[in-house]
């Protein structure tokens, strides 16, 4: 049996677990990231970390296949980063300069996409060859898995599904600076909106109207006591994720859809929500697709970028 | 070197190819498709063109390979046919029973996905490793390769981009039951569609409206004669495209986009038109595209499915 670590590299901390090669996470911790500097201390920290663990644990390398991380940001097959703006980078190769500072093999790829690869192999996806893994949080990351494997992207940024056009129509500007994007209607900070704009529409009573900094979970919890406006937003939201996997999973045909991030502990009933209008929107062909929660959590990144590792090394 | 067969099986002729296994045509021909008895009849008739071009040119089991086709319906990656309404056509494996009257090891494809293969392989997306294909006939057929491989989808009907959203506000129904799919507009059926809506809008004066029978050709005849309504309408055309594909390259990030079918033929003029529009709508990451016509014609199918033979069975 061999071991190796999988990094999830995220804006203000690195989550690091130490795998077996079946992918049981047998220990995990964190650092912080060190964005200073044009993050420049960030692979040499990891390393000196990973270097401590190994050294406190006698594990030599010969027990190694070797270390996987996910990215904020485009990384393509080779291991190239294309600018993670959080972290000050610009374009390298950061499974080399991993390497060569670890001593072992790294493969390296996008954190959405490898939290795909965490919910395919350990997750909500496990038992299925192909799917699509969808995060709903601040923004809407995403990953495709075919046959078993990641879609990297040409370019390093495969399955940037939050950033498919959901309303040519729309007047609002999406962070990216195009209008009408998925992540505008289906992330957590879109649900909200939507939910600002039915209430600034008219007067009808409701429970959000007392609160003053509305979250994506009052809209939730308002919807499941009864509130009226909150299932009309509901309502509206579920249409516009049934639109946007309906696409998706005519474009993709999967067989399951795996939803995680802040607007997936809303639970099954988001599920249930979703799928009338996702039958309204999908290509009969492709309709039989399985919906399932995300069930890692935060340790989705560090499964899946453990699980690049294996893909690329184990024997 | 070996050989083997690739078959591009249609609604009203099938058409087969005789292949070296680097892909060379050696030769092509075509015989009738015989739908009568629920197409009972179509694939001996495939079995006994294959057997009697063997005989005439003396070749025996061990030069070839195998065989490939193309079907017009899903067909998952084991081979298992979900119905080909054109064909009366069940549910059965292909692959088994048409391996069992040739002899010979047969891998099957949807048409649409094996034309991207063959255009991929030999046409106008040579040289990449990730393309999407769209084919923009009276329907619009799609493929989707993906380092190398392609995207059957769980179901046998991977690609279906012809029936991803774009306008959840359509009141016209496609084909499918659906309403608002890309196939409403970017179809060779579509510009017209869309060409009528206008014409009918008011009474600007186009030499469109003299003719009876107007087609995709008239439109982008009329544009490049500087017709007004003809350029406004492709205008909106190739901002549907742009959507289409802008949408479709977000989530897939290919090097190229590989355009055929009857709206095709409209030449360098149709990629030059959707090229601003794409930019409109993709993501940033995934802009770098090349667009590419098509370069094999009605050849694609048979290039395509001879490649899924070779990806299957050459050593």
């Amino acid at each position: 049996m061999k071991y190796g670590f999988g990094v999830d590299l995220g804006g203000t901390t690195v989550k690091i677990a130490y795998f077996d090669e079946t992918g049981n996470m047998l220990d995990k911790w964190e650092i912080p990231t060190v964005t200073a500097d044009g993050g420049k201390q960030i692979l040499p920290d990891i390393a000196a970390s990973v270097a401590g663990y190994r050294k406190d644990h006698n594990i030599p390398d010969e027990a190694l296949l070797g270390l996987g991380i996910g990215v904020p940001g485009p990384v393509d097959a080779s291991g190239t980063v294309n600018r993670c703006v959080n972290l000050g980078w610009g374009v390298f190769n950061i499974a080399k300069e991993l390497s060569d500072l670890t001593g072992l093999p790294v493969k390296a790829g996008n954190d959405a996409n490898v939290a795909a690869l965490g919910e395919f192999w350990k997750g909500g996806g496990q038992g299925c060859e192909n799917i699509v893994f969808v995060t709903l949080g601040t923004g809407v990351g995403g990953g495709i898995i075919v046959e078993g494997r990641l879609l990297h992207g040409t370019h390093g940024s495969g399955a940037e599904l939050g950033h498919m056009v959901l309303d040519p129509r729309e007047t609002a500007v999406c962070g990216c600076g195009k209008r009408g994007c998925v992540e505008q209607y289906c992330s957590a900070t879109g649900i909200v909106r939507l939910a600002k704009l039915r209430l600034d529409k008219d007067e009808a009573a409701s429970s959000l109207r007392t609160l003053t900094d509305l979250t994506c979970r009052d809209i939730f919890d308002a919807g499941k006591a009864g509130d009226a406006v909150a299932l009309e937003i509901l309502d509206q939201y579920y249409d516009y994720m049934g639109q946007f996997l309906g696409s998706v999973c005519s474009a993709v045909d999967p067989e399951a859809v795996v939803i995680g991030g802040g607007v997936s502990k809303a639970g099954h009933v988001l599920l249930e929500g979703i799928e009338p209008y996702f039958h309204k929107y999908v290509f009969h062909a492709a309709s039989q697709v399985r919906f399932a929660l995300a069930s890692l959590g935060n340790d989705a990144g560090a499964y899946g970028a453990f699980k690049l590792a294996v893909d690329a090394f184990a024997k």
